[in-house]
């Protein structure tokens, strides 16, 4: 019993630990319907090119995408095979590597991007930061740093990204 | 151009809504293969394992589950299967619909439901709660309500809940 109040969250804790996800999840899923019905793009399919937009002649290795988007191996993998049949992306394997494997976004993949980056931009104004004072992003700021210092994650790549 | 200022995130807003996202879900990353290392629950069955053990008779139609845990038909069809498999659930087509399955945790489900939530607790303690100080989780608290209210979601069903 003396164990568990050392280790155990309060109640009043474990609230607002699922608050916190299921609003982050809640917001990711409407950004993410609608981005898919304004411009045909998944929020997979966004992350991918935006990565690859900003990258030198809109390429990567594709392990260097998977780091940098967060995803596993084949979870990309699949994706991109999807993104491929699309022509949105292209892989063409490595000359100096021979497991390794570069994706480029195509022409009509950074066309849709920059479609699909108008939309999605006003969306997360709209549902995000039109939802909280100037306070309030500042408080939630702070609040990312600290869990992120904590969980020894670093900044996330995108901090200098555009978007 | 003018359009752009009025309806477009500042770099430092958009900064902040990915540092927001990207950090949930590293923490929901995290406390997921923590709890899958400690208990051999993923995260899935943990959601469907609590929806189901406070549960009357711990059974809920498949549909009020799909809503409750906030997935989609086809996703929660699968993972039953899975769960099925694995003797952690049992699906029994409904006596008075047709087209209703009524889904139960079995008495092994809710022991591995148990023996998860010791470390899984223990975990969201030492990963979230110990991460800030409580000014800050108020804050936090305070800026989920804002984001839900202005989403129009409700508070999540797991306000009432044990976690």
């Amino acid at each position: 019993m003396a164990e568990n109040h050392r280790t155990m969250p309060t109640r009043d804790q474990l609230r607002i630990w699922r608050d916190y996800i299921e609003t982050a999840q809640a917001l990711s899923t409407s950004l993410g319907s609608r981005l898919q019905s304004e411009s045909s793009l998944s929020t997979g399919d966004y992350q991918v090119l935006l990565a690859l937009t900003e990258a030198p002649q809109h390429t990567l290795r594709s392990s260097e995408l998977a780091t940098l988007i967060g995803w596993e191996r084949s979870r990309l993998s699949h994706h991109l095979g999807r993104m491929e049949k699309r022509h949105l992306i292209r892989r063409v394997p490595c000359a100096d590597d021979v497991h390794g494997v570069d994706v480029t976004a195509t022409e009509s993949g950074r066309a849709a991007f920059r479609a699909g980056s108008v939309p999605h931009l006003r969306a997360v104004r709209e549902l995000f930061v039109e939802a909280l004072t100037p306070e309030q992003l500042a408080h939630l700021d702070n609040t990312s740093a600290a869990l992120r210092r904590h969980l020894g994650v670093d900044a996330p790549v995108a901090k200098e990204r555009a978007t």
